[in-house]
């Protein structure tokens, strides 16, 4: 940094503040709406900062989105393992977690299902997502089938892919009934349906 | 009708064809940004007709959403059993339809996702959809489990939320990757996994 004066934006402390602040805001108005129907002016009225002071931080609403969505992967790497993958244990850990972020459901549902079409900012961040989490998933659920430990007609990425869509459309229906829908608990009955060894004993080997 | 001269929109031979049009172009358009960030002037000019035109057929967005809602419960219809309600065998089957149908998964995704919100106006749609699927899906489960063919721990509400959980999520990483995923053979697997006797001796008991 040359010229002192020139703090870049958000790095000052109330420049964090307002900077996490308009995270917050965004994250509940593109979990609401989504990226085609958020406003920036809406996201900085909720805020109480302007338009013009809100662009000075995210010049443009992909930009914002990108920056909500990199602020929650942060936050999910204590999930990751040293390689930066994770677990099945960690996934249902994850989703145990998520029931306490209803907000942070309901933005991952809208992004993700957005961000099916090619030309939408995220679409490569989720497509990116899903390889990984499968990827890495499928990983510990191949020491199970090394030891004949998983249910017969399953492969490991059959199965990585079956626990996470289960996790992701339970957390949907979850969304529609809070008192009926557990998400954790249904995904550890799946996978003692699919794999005969229990999940911690696959996590720690 | 009194005065033969006024004949209800989209009911002529002419209208019917572009009622049908102009749904068809706001399946598409609610699929990719969904209701919040659908335009009528964009579905209008799709459809290549003015924005006043489309508002004669359909006078707001939501009744737009809606109609586009309705018409796919129709083509859902036929999988029904003489109930309404629907075995498990024919979710399988309509998972196998929605393959040859990307638009229709991509509607059902963004607008399932959006409509969490009790304010949408699909919310009571889909809230009365899940509620309705996952109660006839269990009276199907409840056979097996009334023969001792649900696996141990597996309730069969639990079972028919995890089973719609899982097609949905499935058919979510499908549109990011359709070599990849198998959203009715994965389907099988999950079905096969946890009841002990084949699904069509189930539907048909």
């Amino acid at each position: 940094m040359t010229n002192p004066t020139r703090v870049p934006t958000g790095r000052t402390p109330k420049g964090v503040v307002k900077r996490e602040a308009i995270l917050d805001a965004a994250l509940g108005v593109f979990g609401e709406v989504g990226l085609h129907g958020a406003s920036l002016r809406e996201i900085a009225s909720r805020v109480g900062v302007s338009h013009q002071s809100l662009m000075h931080y995210f010049p443009t609403k992909n930009e914002l989105l990108m920056a909500v969505l990199r602020r929650r992967d942060e936050r999910l790497r204590r999930h990751f393992d040293d390689e930066g993958g994770m677990s099945i244990g960690e996934l249902i850990s994850l989703a145990e977690d998520n029931v306490g972020m209803p907000g942070v459901i309901e933005l991952y549902n809208m992004a993700s299902a957005e961000a099916t079409n090619s030309e939408h900012p995220a679409h490569a961040y989720y497509a990116e997502f899903y390889e990984s989490i499968i990827a890495s998933n499928s990983r510990y659920l191949k020491r199970a089938a090394d030891r004949g430990a998983l249910r017969e007609g399953w492969t490991p990425e059959t199965a990585a892919r079956a626990i996470l869509g289960m996790m992701d459309g339970l957390q949907l229906q979850w969304l529609y009934d809070r008192d009926d829908v557990r998400v954790a608990e249904t995904l550890k009955m799946l996978v003692r349906s699919i794999i005969s060894v229990p999940i911690d004993e696959l996590d720690a080997s």
